[in-house]
């Protein structure tokens, strides 16, 4: 079996030892003669699955007992309106900062719920950026203050979180556990797991508990964050199977040691931008102080030659470059799963392919 | 390595040929060079994936144009709320038929957001059963009608569907799919996919698409059945794995045969009833002309012979088999992929169970 080297944007790569112990144990969980998909998710099986999971985020977050951890479905989407419908009360407003086409999305959501400023706005920038932390002008009183942390689209990243009086809310689903991070400098944080974490059909949310109190009562059951506090995800059957990769994915990375990880990440996106830099053929397409560890997005001359260059990178064992069609051109997205050596393979094609037609 | 009989509520047993299936291609899906986990929801391998199980669910269901084939996160539990938020306008009445357990949640729900008319009560009946047809009084004009086609705790089932002029909804998250039914006499029906249809992470929406254009406009995206209509269920990344694993299994369906899947699951319902009822140690929770195949419920004559059965039976590989917490007792959940040989199983111990204990 020949692995490819996966530079999707997510779904996204997983680790290898991760897979091949879900493929090793899928029709016998641990001895006990049914796949772990046909445990009860009130059975002791599922249960030590669940807390590991709960258990390795706590640890890799370095959470206090503020801090609650919730598995939640629907995605980074649905948290585009719990966030609203929980935290912004009638007459209230929320800051967003509008960095991308992620952000956009939280905006345009949370205006269907309540009163939304966007505070900056730096979505339509070429190249594109994240707004400087001097330029916020947050409104006084502000329910809460929304940020994407990475945006995949456009390859830009935070790479200072703007201190904030009202609680900081950000959507990590493309760079969660990808660096370090204070969690106390934030109230509440989302990602959908399909990147960093497991699989898709699961978005983690760790919050300041205090913040839940905040929901108004007729709010449906499912998507008060209350309702999920008090019964520890429990509420009613969780994803069980993207929340067992979950608790693989996050042991895989509490064995290779987070803080080598966030190394590898920065070394590995490193890698990239030396080789774009070193070339006047390729063009990153983000400000360099802003660029992204997770998904490195550049052109090359014209369009026609990102076609060729996706098509022969394709047939060397290297998926999934293709840019987001809303922007076009080359996006490798490096994941914390995704190997060294596929990095490598990559920049020695971008040095071949260049070579070829430059 | 050793399967055992479970007979659990849900997450349940699934196919073992759907396990092997899955198990077999888990790191390299289709020759692709990596699991089907790690695709793009928007690429051409999870796009097969995705149609099969569409496609699957339309034969399956015998669906005609006016119907889609919606897959959505948050179980049944979201559908609680989803079906009112949509189908429920600002003034108008729901009709609920409240059966039990589940139905009394989908009631709590809908009360949250609209005007409910709880139309018939037997939640609390014992011996379990559900409404009869002609006992049920509409409300003019409303705006749908709800029914629980099978309460999994109470183990009772509707058998004949009532005619209703306004739209009838159904939670059918515990007998999709195990008989024969109109699905035109149905506005909308619904189900978590944890008991018939697959894994937990997914429940399927069947829905008669006009009724998707009654939702008030201000409603969050995630929440709209139109949003999940227009997308095909790709709005936003899908729970793949989960939708994955639900194909397998219901082409697994159309390769036995939905007639003999059915006549299968009413056989293997008879067998336990007919020991049931040939015994008087052992003695049925639910009405007879309402006795779910699905969930099998029973009682002991006492609690310790209860506990000591379940003990029993574990030893023996039949696990499950304790009654929901809230009701106590013996439950045995058989659904489409339980087999024949566990229904044997069972009752020969219940036979000599009560030959020892009676």
């Amino acid at each position: 079996m020949a692995r490819v080297y996966n530079f999707g944007a997510g779904p996204a790569v997983l680790p290898v030892e991760v897979l091949e112990e879900a493929r090793n144990e899928l029709l016998d969980f641990k001895g006990s003669g049914m796949s772990i998909m046909e445990h009860s998710h009130r059975g002791k099986e599922y249960d030590a699955v669940h807390a590991e999971a709960v258990d390795n985020l706590r640890k890799l977050l370095k959470l206090g007992d503020d801090y609650t951890v919730l598995f939640i479905q629907g995605g980074a989407s649905m948290q585009f309106a719990m966030v609203p419908l929980n935290l912004l009360g009638a007459g209230q407003v929320a800051d967003y900062v509008n960095s991308g086409t992620w952000a956009d999305k939280a905006v345009k959501e949370a205006k269907l719920i309540g009163n939304v400023n966007v505070i900056a706005n730096t979505g339509k920038d070429i190249p594109t950026r994240m707004p400087q932390n001097e330029d916020l002008k947050f409104t006084p009183g502000a329910a809460y203050v929304h940020i994407t942390s990475n945006e995949t689209i456009a390859g830009s990243q935070w790479k200072v979180f703007p201190t904030t009086e009202a609680p900081l809310v950000s959507d990590m689903s493309s760079d969660i556990l990808s660096r370090p991070f204070d969690i106390n400098q934030f109230g509440l944080i989302y990602a959908g797991a399909q990147k960093n974490l497991g699989p898709s059909g699961v978005a983690l949310v760790v919050m300041r508990k205090d913040l839940a109190s905040r929901v108004p009562a007729k709010t449906p059951t499912m998507l008060k964050y209350q309702t999920h506090i008090d019964e520890n995800s429990l509420y009613n059957t969780p994803p069980t199977w993207s929340i067992y990769i979950l608790s693989l994915v996050t042991r895989w990375m509490l064995k290779f040691g987070p803080e080598n990880l966030y190394k590898q990440n920065v070394d590995k996106a490193a890698r990239i931008y030396t080789a774009l830099d070193a070339s006047a053929f390729y063009r990153g397409t983000a400000v360099k102080e802003f660029r992204s560890d997770m998904n490195i997005t550049f052109r090359l001359p014209t369009e026609a030659l990102e076609e060729t260059f996706i098509k022969e990178a394709s047939k060397l064992g290297m998926k999934g470059l293709k840019g987001h069609r809303a922007v076009g051109g080359i996006r490798a997205s490096i994941y914390n799963a995704f190997p060294v050596a596929g990095v490598d393979a990559l920049v020695a094609f971008m040095k071949e392919f260049e070579k070829k037609n430059g």
